[in-house]
């Protein structure tokens, strides 16, 4: 992709997606805009950005990853001192800074979350938090990936994430590649999966941590409901970019995104014609169903988190 | 089709589905043989006839309906007196009979259902429990219509029901060409529907009641467990002809399905070549969370069932 509105339409699209991988996507669209400006003061550049920065923050409105990179770069360029051309050698210069930052941020997320696995554990995973969904090695499947690194032969039940699949097309793609033992399931084969006594802990990423609940792929709450009913540990892991404690869930829209990924797999109908359909991309997990928060800093505890949000 | 082996095809291949649905068609395959048969003497058929039920009780081992209509027909072959022909006539008939009996059954299932939910009520089924999965009527959808027919305006969640989309391609279908109002929704977003309080009641038919539990379609349990979860009644809603009181879980065989029913949709795979898949066709959703089941006989209580399986 070679501008701004491309990476834009590919995230409103989701041929870009995972809430990290948005954010430095959009961090890496305004350095294109930036680094291609043929503007000739930095009011003129400034301007371009902002307008790249309003069309970017319209694609999605509810992982929090996007809004933070996007204001990051911005503050970024508001702050540097010099021509249109330092300013723009500025914003590209973050946004590698931001890629980076999220590789390392995930390999932390890793080596923290590992601690709580156990060799032999089977870990059940939702939709893709994985290499895919950031710049690299993931947040929930960064996780696995570090136990793995480390000799702890886990295994992992990937549910397939209807509608858009992320689980199947994505998650056990990327475990089979580094040999890592996968099952595919379907969303509602999890109740049985921990009926039969088959997992041991949940890990999932998020959209956006709030105060109260953690907001991920659809399907979550319906996960983490099932995990408390098997006293199965829930854990998310999360960069901190991911936070947002100074709000609560019902500040946040859930994006509600078209029929047609339901109704329709590889462009084929599986509906009725003009069957009436709900197609939320996010719930809402409350935090009395997770156990604790993986992030780049440690294992946050539910009572450590709001202590964190009662804080600010 | 025209012979006992076209239905027991039809059957495994799922073409004929739907418990009470697939009991009478077993029944239909029996007297098709008899019907068809130049058999001399009632040996001659009785031979004929057991290989068929033979060869229609190894199609699919989870629901009861299948091994009680083959039984009945059994059962009717060996009791009646006379030539060949007049028991393969005693067969055709007693197929017609259990073909009427079924709808009838239906509709007394959907009048002590109905009599539940209240005006405006939003129901959740999941898969198909429909005149499609039945002779005609249905059950959990028996329910429904019976209800609408009174002039309650209740509306339907369906679920879509993966991996075969039962509730996308047949109960959507139904409910539309009834004009029933109906939201599909993936089998993950049951949860955020509830969290949302869109729906008031569950009502799910069943493969198989033993004196434990419900063995209904896959997915079955996690609504279950959900439903628990938010204080939703949750009803079963299925014919005697399902009942396995004598029996318990433990004793159930749940079907394995072919692996391609989840990594291919429509004959496009959606999941990577050689990936490892759980594909259980049904699941097992403990009686402690069923607020009652609705049979022909009327509503019975998770304790009348109790009971009623005490007693065996």
């Amino acid at each position: 992709m070679k501008e701004c509105r491309q990476v834009a339409s590919a995230i409103r699209g989701m041929k870009i997606r995972g809430a990290p991988l948005v954010g430095v996507a959009a961090a890496y669209a305004i350095a294109l805009t930036a680094h291609h400006s043929k503007a000739k003061t930095k009011k003129e550049l400034r301007k371009e950005i902002e307008e790249s920065a309003s069309l970017l923050k319209k694609t999605r409105p509810t992982a929090v990853n996007l809004f933070w990179a996007v204001d990051r770069i911005m503050q970024k360029a508001c702050e540097t001192i010099g021509t249109a051309k330092t300013v723009a050698e500025a914003v590209v210069e973050e946004a590698n800074k931001m890629a980076d930052e999220d590789v390392e941020t995930n390999r932390k997320i890793g080596e923290h979350g590992a601690a709580l696995l156990n060799d032999g554990d089977v870990i059940l995973t939702h939709c893709n938090a994985g290499s895919l969904a950031t710049v690299d090695y993931g947040t929930a499947l960064g996780v696995v990936r570090a136990a793995w690194e480390q000799g702890k032969k886990v295994r992992v039940f990937a549910t397939e994430t209807r509608p858009k699949l992320q689980g199947a097309r994505l998650t056990a793609y990327e475990l089979k590649r580094d040999g890592v033992p996968v099952t595919l399931v379907t969303d509602g084969m999890v109740g049985y999966v921990m009926y039969n006594r088959l997992v041991d802990k949940v890990i999932v990423g998020a959209d956006r941590i709030v105060r109260d609940a953690v907001i991920n792929k659809i399907g979550t709450y319906t996960n983490a409901v099932l995990a408390k009913e098997h006293d199965i540990p829930f854990y998310v892991a999360a960069p901190k970019s991911t936070f947002d404690l100074t709000h609560k869930s019902t500040d946040i829209i859930i994006e509600e995104r078209s029929s047609k990924e339901v109704t329709c797999i590889n462009s084929r109908r599986i509906a009725p014609e003009g069957v009436n359909v709900l197609n939320p991309a996010f719930d809402v997990t409350p935090l009395k169903y997770v156990t604790a928060v993986i992030c780049e800093s440690g294992v946050l505890s539910r009572e450590a988190l709001g202590r964190l949000a009662a804080n600010l």
